[in-house]
């Protein structure tokens, strides 16, 4: 941490900041030219973080050098992260993951149809929403238990694992009985005694970007889940809100790429909650995995225009099959594969 | 809802939106001229949400007029919601709460100290929290049971009711049973499942806008609560997140002016968080009185300088006696009190 | 300036940075705990901005800490600065400016009209495009300079300063004979050579916050013109963009509180603009006045239904007279006035 | 157009709406139910962007359905633009440019040794900055019209084009003496004055969408320019403005998928702006390409820690040519090749 005091800044206005740090068990190291004084403050990171020098009289500006996360870094664990999924899927080291399906369960025909097209097409986990975050009250909230039931079955009977939203953390117990990863979605990125439960839980978690969460702060989120135990973590990348209008969200692509050099987490791009429209949803797809993704998250319905949500975004079957081929070019420049064995 | 066309849209793409609207029971209003077919379509809140025609062929864009809100609306009803808390504190029609108390519970002292110096000073409300939000799981986390143990028994020594957050929906029972308001964080404003629970309990509520929540997506997190049969419903605005990084996040004062023309509910400004900065908060508290606010919520710390956080943006208590005696003259003005009796 | 260093840089990466800054006439201080090196670096503004390190080997990170402006700084001038505009208007110091009138010149007896009304109500500037920054070039463009000529006769029939935009450089001489205050847009804050052109002329100028500039950045902008020479500078506040679509634009009135601390010049609040909404003008404005704003920029139209633009920000007359009256108490208890003599 | 009347509007707030549409030469269709009246408009472009009939009695919300922009559109033109630059670069329609060089020409020597790089790289245009727009007063300007000499010259010995800033409408003739495309920056997009100019003139024009421009605000500065004759036009994407500040901007390449389906014009994408990180650069070009661009905007330095301005997200010579070649499977992939005859 770094405190820029103030032009001129007095010195019992300086050694008044030294003094609070010292007491705070942390290292004051003063550097300053005539005009200007700057205290570097070594300390483990706790402490450096319960600090809060900013406001105090003579205090300019202070600046955290220090990251508000470790287990996450790449300087903490240089290597790719690999999650398994399942007997057959991996995520992450060269593995690509496909997660498809529909935004809701709907019913059991519809589940059976698009788990039959996602696996012919290549997809090498099934999605599906039982529980449904809705911005109106007014709007389809999911059919719950009996949807991660219908969900769970036509995902064994093509042989693919599970992803599906946790809404509400009194339900993870639950949810992890029909799923084989536990989505958290970006509505729920803060909701830290969320991430606390599924850090201590042994399921593998699908962490959604917040809509308005920097890179560091999802970094942070991932913290928690990895401080609770939890080494199986995917990131996704799913679009942030800024003001254009066009597309439901701005899809960062950069981030994803800049998440790769800062993480050993396997990073996951979502075009279609990004963009909201098909049209977009396949170019999309192949930019993130340009871009480095480790996977993608692709809302497929059999019939789009009878979906209880997110129907303008959601791929028919041979749409998706199409884009899965247009994918296998791509994969190999990248030197990466399905994450299928 | 309206359907826009594309140009020159087909006649059997046409006859096809309306099929699917009259399939889900709604009514469809065809409108055109030469070049452009607009569909106008009348059904239930419900029905009308349920739709998700984009993505249709033909179909250049969907624009939903019904509001995705009804009970907090002033066309539902037009007069003011007063909420009272505790034996003495009114918010709402002209009363205007000040709640005003430390970021975390720290200690008895701080508490009994602070809630002294905040009662004196004509706070209406004792705000502290128990349970705290904080990026980092690095970061000190609130002192939980206890501290709304000591939170509870400063309030109840200088007689003021307390507003104290539920970070997690499985702890509203404890939190309701220590505090008067039960307050959701920016972070929890779309944790529906939470909202639901909240709806269903007597306890006033306070909802802070989520940080980057519109203001219709904020009455619609109202919506569910006051759908689960909950009335005593307060907002807050305490900024939402932008590009300019001087200021926390920027306090949106408009949104402030415009949810008193939109919605009945009390709405309460926070420039505490909103700024970041000790020295705005009082400027900006006057401003938000100005704006028509219902109320705010100031953060007063005996000592800012060793508070476990958000020290930088507490009042100690002669600034904050300060604001409160800049605040009569604009009350006055406004035609409003403070909420107290 | 300092250069934060990556953990456990190499002695030679650290080394070269140091030789880069001595190279460049800066002076490096190192501070360094066993894991991380910080290097200080003192320098003039203009040599220290001239270094771009971000990217060498074994930098974390840049930060600067000279600001990229002084002569606009409080630590240059504390006093505030007042602009004198005609031979009874002034701005800053403690007197308050409103600037009124149409969005756009129409006609001879608009203009009469509105000039009229306005000066009745007590403005203290009459304010009016006569050239139009439309998004589409299909919109109306603004009358040119039949446009200024009216704007000044109907001025000079009142008695008031004329306010208008420059819209293109080489307008500036043309618009500076007809007008008092020559205003950019905030589509033009960073028109780096139209700020030249305007601190090489003695008129005052109104600098609009860009769209999407920072505090710093507007900051910046307005170093431009004082460096030019012309001291006779005010700054506008008139909304941000944000993701927030409700209204026009989100205005950033702490903004302007933040602006009063770090800077001397006036600040100006155009609520028309912001807010994009007649309903919100008045209750924006007052709160403006709260907030610190030594001037306001209002839209009024004797007819907004027939406005050429911005009809539905703009007040009537009466709607203007009542927001006259309604600052009268709150310029009060700021311990302002209106800049009138 | 489309007016949304307030639910139970009254028959005289309708008739009003309804005459006013008439008095202006629109025609009114009237569409409604028991609660809600919604008004159809139809008529010409200019017409209807005229009318500004939001904050009328009764009236809720005013659509406009029609775009403000005609010529860029793909409805007007449904093949791809084709642009020809100098006697061998073409760009559009499967031909893919490469502009590269440094940010601002700095030397005679600097530029001969860039240029030479890029073109044996493949680069098919070359770059570099004689005005630089830089937000503090403090920081390089750029060469001027030295500056212009030594790019041309520098072009010339390799024999590539020239693409080049006009940061002053009024130094527009100038820049084109020597320069093969005319770049309008970010900052410059609604610089309507600027566009005007640019459209009576022959040279073709790179318009860089602005840091907070809308997809539809960007195609509407380009129809002005298209409006004013010039037909050889292309956008470029630079990245956005949002709250995320590891990246310089936010790259929104689904805004690039996005502009291709509504434009014919050729996009070009920046990722060195975009970014501000030069390890992001690579691997977002690539990505660029795969969204679907049509060209690419490369800072290339010879020696970037020493580099004037942006050294940040410079990169070198062997840089560069690594990403040229990693360019190659792509543009087969994509069916594109190198726009070089």
């Amino acid at each position: 941490m770094l405190v820029i005091m103030r032009d001129h800044a007095s010195q019992p206005e300086i050694q008044h900041v030294v003094a609070l740090l010292s007491e705070a068990g942390a290292q004051a190291h003063l550097s300053g030219g005539e005009v200007k004084t700057i205290i570097g403050v070594i300390g483990d990171r706790e402490t450096v973080y319960s600090l809060d020098l900013q406001g105090l009289p003579g205090v300019e500006e202070v600046i955290r050098v220090l990251k508000p996360y470790k287990l996450v870094g790449r300087d903490f664990q240089p290597e790719d992260t690999v999650v398994r999924v399942g007997p057959h899927a991996t995520v992450g080291g060269g593995a690509v993951a496909v997660m498809a399906g529909p935004c809701s369960v709907e019913s059991e025909e519809q589940m059976m149809q698009v788990a039959r097209a996602c696996r012919e097409a290549g997809a090498t986990m099934l999605r599906g929403g039982a529980y449904k975050p809705r911005s109106s009250p007014y709007a389809f909230q999911g059919m719950g238990v009996e949807g991660l039931q219908l969900l769970r079955a036509a995902a064994d009977s093509v042989g693919l694992p599970v992803v599906t939203e946790v809404l509400d953390v009194r339900d993870a117990e639950t949810v992890a009985e029909y799923a084989d990863v536990l989505q958290v979605g970006a509505r729920n990125m803060q909701n830290f005694m969320m991430l606390d439960e599924l850090g201590t839980m042994g399921k593998p978690v699908l962490l959604k970007r917040g809509l308005a969460a920097t890179i560091e702060e999802t970094l942070s989120a991932a913290e928690y889940v990895l401080k609770g135990g939890n080494r199986n973590l995917m990131l996704c990348e799913r679009g942030i809100r800024t003001f254009e209008t066009y597309t439901r969200n701005t899809l960062d692509l950069a981030a994803v790429a800049a998440l790769k050099t800062l993480t050993h987490l396997p990073i996951i791009v979502d075009p279609s909650h990004a963009t909201g429209r098909r049209e977009l949803v396949g170019v999309m797809a192949r930019a993130g995995i340009v871009a480095g993704a480790d996977g993608l998250m692709i809302e497929v319905h059999p019939d789009p225009e009878h979906a209880k949500c997110d129907g303008p975004q959601s791929l028919t079957p041979p749409d998706f099959a199409e884009m899965m081929e247009s994918l296998a070019p791509l994969l190999e420049i990248q030197g990466s594969r399905l994450g299928w064995s």
